[in-house]
């Protein structure tokens, strides 16, 4: 079995919002019992995080972590077709996730305790993102 | 077909140990000849890792590299609730894997020569965790 | 469904070389029209990369960023059997990805528009590297 979805999310820029639901929602759609979800961003300047869900200061520390090792504006960068946080946003993309695989177990999202799946804009701008659900397995 | 099982691993503070037999054999038992192996660990301070089985210099120099660019109770870390050793293994586990899709072929896991996986603590403090490999694929 | 197949891709030194094409043939010869595609490199000190594709510079810039956080040669590292690129191509390996799952949808695979699969060779020398390439999922 497996179902494939679509989600257009709109983001406000840089920064991280959680999606758990939302890929929650086709994995429950999908009648599946055990198997595999897996989310794709089809982008290179907004990624995923999975990470830890419950103190916000969490995902600050990450952006600042970000802004520290690949900043805006580096000297350096080549690529600045787009303005100082072209090149950042892809370098941040590729130092965190552009997909992952989440397992499902007894018909739900099997996350641990504290992970939460967040889609991270690495833009400053607002920007519309296409992310690619795809659940399979088994049905009970 | 599909198998899924839970791994409950005691780690003995910050440091690698190698998990890779106990995927293959969850492999073996799942019957699949050709497929694929999902492993998830369900922390966000502990994380996976493919890497170098051959020399344990890669894996502490791996462990140096993460300590010099996420130190431990670096001044600027909000996230501290923990200890000193709480956001580094955030960061860490962001910068690492934590969930790995390995191929299975001819009933085997099919990794590199020099490919271990490798269960990554990054609390100096010792924990359980948890990992749920999911097996699928086609019998022979 | 499940179709695996092994690419043998020999590389000309440290830089990036595009493989979409080469993984979407794949997913052609499968016959799959809803499903998966997972691509592995059965190797640590060369790695996978889901990019721009549209400006070379954003590969440059990785490439600089890479040099910068984890040059060659660094003094504290301990491995360095095979020259001073040998711990520099693990740890860049670990920044990036060893194994790459992408969604196929309608037959085809299914990128962002500004989206390509590079395999990146880490090592200075001239190497053949295996990429096992799985496609699974459900025909039309």
């Amino acid at each position: 079995m497996i179902l494939q979805e679509t989600l257009d999310i709109a983001t406000r820029g840089r920064g991280t919002q959680e999606i758990s639901a939302q890929i929650a929602a086709i994995v429950s759609r999908s009648g599946i019992h055990t198997g595999l979800a897996h989310v794709f961003i089809c982008h290179t300047s907004a990624s995923l995080l999975l990470s830890e869900n419950a103190d916000p200061d969490v995902r600050r520390d990450l952006e600042r972590f970000l802004q520290r090792i690949a900043p805006d504006g580096a000297p350096w960068y080549a690529h600045d077709a787009e303005g100082p946080d072209d090149m950042a946003a892809h370098i941040r993309s590729v130092l965190t996730a552009s997909e992952l695989t989440l397992p499902v177990r007894a018909g739900r999202l099997a996350l641990g305790t504290w992970q939460g799946v967040y889609l991270w804009e690495h833009r400053h701008a607002a920007h519309r993102r296409r992310v690619i659900v795809t659940v399979h397995g088994e049905a009970a």
